[in-house]
């Protein structure tokens, strides 16, 4: 079965800071034309930051496009081209404090497919030392310890309802 | 902690077909000024379709925004005021022909918080019937039946990377 589109025309509708929006004319896989809107995002790391075999390390931040406070692991946005194996460690030790001396690569995870190009490297950290936190400026959160068990109860019971998040814990910890 | 941000002023810097972009000032808890760009999305469901105990059905569809034929759980938008409970129904038996006489609802997730409002809804779905499938117009897919055990292994080798998947995955079977 043929699944391909191809692209026929694009346009930038949106050139912002942290995206870029196109919309493109497409050929689809039956030969019918179509429109697509993509929302092209520079991605990111996500860290499963293990302080022992049953502590976590989880952040709280105020996410403004769902208006919540929101608790989940720590990540970030990829700098203009920073190598994901350098962003994670920038990311821990900004958001918690911590530096690893053990990192994992869990792989990647995209978003939302569907209308967006974003892709989070994930990663576990082991072995962390306490350094001192600094957030990015603007960035206000607070670094919490869980216990893994916690974190587990609070994704099946509706409080944790982060993707990131659920994916980082199914990659390191669930499988 | 003062987590919250405030909105000072709004500009819709792009209204499209399946999203709508804006550009805010906000204050942030600090009571510095900034903007936010927030991708505005109507969301939507994710199902976890068991055939029985140790086989799910699986979906392949090309993704435009990452240029790639993606496996994964059965899922689409919520049309114009649709209730998630009616859009997983359609959702499963448009992309798979089945229909699911036993719905368990396993939460929602936010895609990403960070810059974008997409709310998906999962589900699980059990008891199933083939009806005949009917995808929507230009939407290209095949329906796989796989077992669970080989989805979960495609999880850990990196070969399903797609979050709702992951997420659904992990609500429904592994925790």
């Amino acid at each position: 079965m043929k699944y391909e589109e191809k692209k026929l025309t694009s346009e930038c509708v949106y050139d912002g800071r942290i995206m870029t929006v196109e919309k493109d004319e497409v050929e689809l896989a039956n030969g019918r034309k179509s429109f697509r809107e993509v929302v092209r995002h520079s991605g990111g790391v996500v860290v499963l930051a293990l302080k022992d075999a049953e502590t976590i390390l989880m952040v709280k931040q105020f996410r403004y496009p769902i208006s919540e406070t929101v608790l989940e692991v720590p990540a970030g946005k990829l700098e203009k081209g920073e190598n994901p194996d350098d962003a994670c460690k920038r990311e821990l030790e900004e958001e918690t404090g911590y530096q690893a001396s053990k990192w994992t690569p869990l792989g990647y995870i995209n978003t939302s497919p569907g209308f967006c190009d974003e892709k989070l490297y994930l990663y576990k950290a082991e072995n962390l030392t306490f350094v001192g936190e600094h957030p990015d400026e603007g960035e206000i959160l607070s670094a919490i310890e869980m216990k893994i068990s916690d974190v587990k109860d609070k994704i099946k019971n509706g409080e944790i309802n982060d993707a990131k998040t659920l994916c980082a814990i199914l990659r390191g910890l669930s499988l």
